[in-house]
């Protein structure tokens, strides 16, 4: 038995989640302390300036607050209200999806309400597929609204944070930096605590109606990933074309026919290319982070409710994955203080370094975070489901399973900050390759993203093959865990990136020296390869989590092997392996045609508006709001019907073994396109950067601003941005929710599936 | 038995092929009555003129003749050249790599000489494990040479034909055309027959040795298809490097800076350029192709031998890979007429439709050929061998798995089309996102080819699914076979386009006037379109052949299932779907970096000769392919050296389990990658043709030469060089590569393999 009472359990939990939204408030309040109006700021900035500001103009003016409060304004209502646009659509998609959910999976047993005989558990009784059915819907409901919050109060505090960084840029890059790491971290905790609790009282209310049926309960518990699962797919693809569309747009005309900065007020696509950056990279990744969470609970949920652990009714060990996640909560809470109290930034290129420790201080307390939770959660020994057999498995095995999901973790960021961050030679090879144009600047960035997969890829697949051979796919879902563990450090250092960038679009729209541009560049540089680190990470997790679903689907289907060598699966595989390229197309396109639309209208306005590039005239920001607001919206359902769809039209013409090859195609391909594509992007964004900022002998002989080399940087930036931040990060979805949809719906396939199969 | 009596096969196959290169010879003829510089052709052409030539200049000039001799003269020697340095290094790979396979599968059973029992023909005795050896060597050589000959007459031809179809394009482009295309059937037939031919020796000649032992026999026979396929990764991967790196570096300082036509005369890498087609694109692609041809009738073969047709010994029964190459070579061969003497080309706009027609004609008779042939060849019934079973199969049912991997090729082939060429909206889109710049046009031309991959994929799941439910892994290579059986035709197509291109390079090196000019860039934009549809079957008929290769590696290492819910296998999926990547950046930076060498060479001679830019005085050609010839034989050693490695790594460290994960793992996704890759460079070449040529208004309002749109055009093109060029194309390799050589080596890796698993 467990050395932890289930007494002890239903407090550490609930109480870890706590401390967690406590943190985040906490943090949110020490952000709030700076004003935005007030004179107290005004007056406090002065007497903790640690650089000069003899140089600089209207530091202390007054103007420049209310500008900076007013453009800060500005996005928050664009991004509110994009945001609420979205989820009306999002509301209707979860009743329409919720139905298919309950329909589907009651008809299994014909909506039968007799109790039945449970599969695992033998002579049990266990409650009818209509309550499953029900619960599965309840769960899917509950998953998607918590994905909704985790995106919208990211949303919120990210545009709550942005002006206040610009204020405090002022001050010197330490203090902006300090504001924006704080405002990552409410995000990071909020996100991390909710998802904890919101699937803890779940479980626990199920419970009040499931009794000792376990197998049941942790099976409807799955409907929770696939809801926070499906919201994060929509929020990735909209607010990615939503903000990639604001972006090129701007950045075609403004940087590239007008020759004027990035973010320059008079661009009419200014506003909405900073409000695409909240709802993009903020709110979108916050939802895709908190589906991976999820899901790779569930999944591993799942297959403890059918291993020793749910048969014998462990509750402490079943609930291993959620304590795991409570200690990362402390964890995290820990790491946090030493980039925000214990270690101070001074200068520019402390950041990187301050942003890489976290991951590593992380990793190092949650590896003996891990040792505690394996040796006092769980039995020394124990039995796991393997595919039809079982296996014996030893508490440090399961250890070693989640610490080695951490560690490939570190290995990936690590990996993509070397590919993705300037201060190494493969963007500045990249950058170099501008000498000779655009053209070889694609071609060598496209070879950057293709190589950095290699290493991301053995790490992979080596914690794979140790959690697999463990612990078999109860290993492969706790590693995911693993990997995940450390997620509120991840998402602060995460959501920092986009804040940056935003102020600095604050900064040069509120007219704000040179010098303060310079300081929210480098933030924003250090952004750029966090959210590259970012994106390694959710792909990495998400590559876990979905072989763990994958898992837990055939588990559920009642298959015993995929075999490649059936054509059944092999043509599931050789598919599944395409549709990471089908929705990239489409997703890609859409970023296109937007984008075109975007360009249409800024000429217009520059053409027409008189004043406007003088700057006497306001552009019509609105207008280019409603283009991407619009676009966005419409967009975004071709790629998610074809996610959606797919298992189920899959599952239901040509059953299980079919979707089995089509999820096993889809991951171990889509997880090649995604990586690269983000890295590919995040090495052209700083590869212009390098050159922009110019800070060695080889770099400035590549700049300055506007030099043909800068102008072919610029062209391969503008491609990378849909493969960044659109298509690139979505395929993490794309694996992940086919998988989780398919374990979902997994009995209906085993009942009725493989429909045209049978007439052939 | 089969109708068709071993006698009359041992007749029907040396005669079909020396029909085969006879026809050849016949082409050959026909091309060389276009004289180069005899009084006779200045006089031939004024009565045969069907179009007007009076507004033509110099069009009668003796000098211009002699001016196309030398050029042609000296792209011959520089291609020549090249090939023998190529040669001379693979000789010694050859030797080498031979002396690894005798080695390691001399070291099966310990080198002993004493015979075994055989495995599947229970109750004989096979020949000792080293003779196999022995003569898979034997058998890797001579599929090496035929594969070196096959691209060597290739190139041969090519640079024989390329001046006279330039001097024909004077007489209208129909003769041209004609010239371009037998000149293209030259080598599809040689490179057919020839195959045929010495696969069918070597098959008689080793039964000398063999006798009955039919499971040795065919066993050693797929050394054949290794050794096709080995040189044809170097011919693809070196030749790609240097095509490209001439190409793009021609084209950065040239058309962008300078502002000089493509293939001016002045510009220093304009033969480099020229050579490179014709080592490139011509004798890679007849290497590879090649390698496919051999690869599919080995593994047939292979396939057959364990089944009841080598068990029973019915000889004709197991030829009927080779019969249906023979019936191939016949239909080829009607299928030409049309082209050449049936229909005439009058106008440009006919060029396309024309070679359309060829695949449409070639694919429609060799239906009934595939039905003649597996109604006369095979008993009406018989068992076939299922990775341990045992499946019943009927003739016809052969007759769907070979047509169905015909007309799936067909169906790719018309899709490439359809997504490449300038007559439809894909391409035309493409260049209208050329108005809003570079990275536009990027984005929209990287979503064409990710879009370009579905119906292809679709294809050949649907040609695997029915050929593999109807006879097992047989049936996959047959099918294989069926898409490769109009290679003739398929090759001549293929290989019209690099002589089109080549044509056009030397109307302009000459000097000869923008009508002539105007011609053979028509002659090329079809070349374009047509060498994408090449591409198109060489990876579909790549990913049929590598699965089928696989279904044999399986057999012979005697695996029963590669199930993916086993880490072993798992693991191995997920690394061969990384694999393409890898090969891809490796390959693309190569080409990056020749490139910029070549750009510095060029820029050196623009500024540093004096008079250059005048055309005063010529350039110094011959640096220019220097850098070329270091940069593709120094560079095609780490991507061969991928492959080659690869599975003897895995296999022999890992195991056959993991083997067959990396193999099924890599096929899935380099398949993808290939087709998206070669599509994407397609589209971007036409567009900028289309944007050149100005025919209809859209494409008008886009141009002309020199402007913006242009210029975004230029750089999407540059772009797609290697794409299409270099690695897209050498990844059918990489996939066809990796799966014979586990074919060879199965037996050594299921005797000694998976030394560190055994470890552990």
């Amino acid at each position: 038995m467990s050395a932890l009472s289930e007494g002890l359990t239903q407090i550490v939990i609930p109480l870890a989640s706590l401390v967690g939204i406590g943190f985040a408030l906490l943090q949110w309040f020490l952000v709030s302390r700076v004003k935005l109006l007030s004179q107290d700021s005004s007056n406090g900035y002065k007497q903790k300036l640690i650089e000069s500001d003899e140089e600089e103009e209207g530091i202390n003016n007054l103007e420049i607050s209310i500008k900076c409060t007013e453009i800060q304004h500005a996005i928050s209502v664009g991004a509110t209200s994009f945001l609420f646009t979205e989820y009306k659509y999002l509301g209707i998609f979860m009743c329409v999806f919720g139905a298919i959910i309950f329909l589907f999976l009651g008809s299994v047993k014909g909506f039968s309400t007799k109790s039945e005989p449970c599969t695992y558990s033998q002579g049990n009784t266990c409650k009818p597929a209509l309550a499953n059915a029900f619960f599965s819907t309840i769960a899917f409901l509950l998953g998607a609204l918590t994905s909704v919050l985790s995106g919208y109060l990211g949303m919120k505090i990210a545009t709550y944070a942005n002006a206040r960084t610009t204020l405090e840029a002022r001050k010197g890059v330490g203090k902006a930096f300090i504001t924006a790491f704080r405002s990552g971290a409410v995000m990071g905790f909020l996100l991390a605590a909710n998802g904890l609790l919101v699937l803890y009282l779940s479980i626990n209310l199920f419970k009040l109606y499931y009794g000792d049926d376990w197998e049941g309960l942790y099976e409807s518990i799955t409907g929770y990933g696939l809801g926070g699962s499906s919201m994060a797919l929509f929020g990735r693809v909209g607010g990615g074309i939503y903000t990639k569309a604001a972006d090129v747009g701007a950045d075609l005309v403004g940087k590239v026919e007008r020759n004027i900065p990035e973010d320059d007020p008079r661009n009419p696509a200014v506003i909405a290319d900073n409000v695409g950056d909240n709802v993009g990279d903020i709110a979108g990744m916050g939802s895709d982070l908190f589906g991976s969470y999820a899901e790779s609970s569930c999944a591993a949920l799942f297959v403890a409710s059918i291993s020793s652990f749910g048969i014998s009714h462990e509750f402490t060990a079943m609930s291993y994955p959620l304590l795991i996640s409570s200690m990362g909560i402390v964890v995290c809470l820990i790491t946090t203080l030493f980039a925000t109290d214990l270690f101070e930034i001074k200068k520019v290129s402390d950041i990187e370094p301050s942003l890489k420790r976290q991951l590593l201080i992380s990793t190092v307390l949650m590896t003996a975070g891990i040792a505690v939770v394996s040796f006092f959660a769980l039995p020394s020994e124990f039995t796991l489901f393997n595919f039809g057999t079982e296996k014996e498995v030893k508490n440090w095995h399961l250890f070693f399973c989640v610490a080695i999901g951490l560690w490939a973790g570190l290995i990936i960021g690590y990996t993509t900050e070397y590919y993705t961050s300037n201060a190494y030679s493969p963007v500045q090879d990249v950058a170099d390759a501008c000498r000779t144009g655009a053209a070889t600047n694609v071609i060598f960035g496209l070879a950057l993203g293709y190589k950095s997969v290699i290493i991301p890829i053995f790490a992979i697949a080596i914690a794979i093959y140790v959690s697999f051979s463990l612990a078999a796919m109860y290993g492969i879902a706790v590693a995911a865990l693993g990997m995940l563990s450390t997620i509120a450090t991840g998402l602060a250092i995460d959501a920092y990136g986009p804040i940056s960038d935003n102020a600095g679009g604050i900064a040069e729209m509120a007219g704000m020296s040179h010098k303060i541009r310079e300081r929210t560049d480098a933030l924003d540089a250090a952004g750029n390869t966090t959210a590259a680190i970012g994106k390694g990470f959710a792909i990495g997790s998400a590559a876990l989590v979905s072989l763990a679903l994958f898992g837990a689907y055939v588990s559920r289907a009642g298959i015993k092997t995929v075999d490649v060598l059936t054509p059944k699966a092999f043509i599931g595989l050789i598919v599944g392996a395409m549709l990471p390229y089908w929705f990239s197309a489409m997703t890609m396109k859409s970023v296109g045609s937007a984008a075109l639309k975007m360009v249409e209208e800024v000429r217009r306005q520059f053409n027409t508006i008189p004043g406007l590039m003088e700057g006497r005239v306001k552009p019509d920001y609105a207008n280019c709001v409603k283009i991407s607001t619009d676009a966005s919206l419409r967009e975004m359902i071709p790629p998610g019907a074809l996610v959606m769809l797919t298992p189920l039209i899959v599952g239901t013409l040509f059953g299980v073994e079919t979707l089995a090859g089509v999820l096993a195609g889809a991951l171990v391909s889509g997880v090649q396109v995604a990586i690269s594509a983000s890295n590919t992007g995040g090495a052209w964004d700083n590869a212009k950067k390098y050159i922009e900022a110019g800070v060695s002998e080889h770099a400035k002989s590549l700049g300055p601003k506007g030099s043909e080399c800068h102008k072919a940087a610029v062209i391969g930036d503008t491609i990378g941005d849909p493969l960044k931040d659109t298509s690139g990060p979505s395929l993490n979805i794309l694996i992940k929710l086919m998988a989780v949809e398919s374990l979902v719906f997994a009995p209906f396939f085993a009942a009725h599936g493989g429909f045209l199969f049978k007439f052939i």
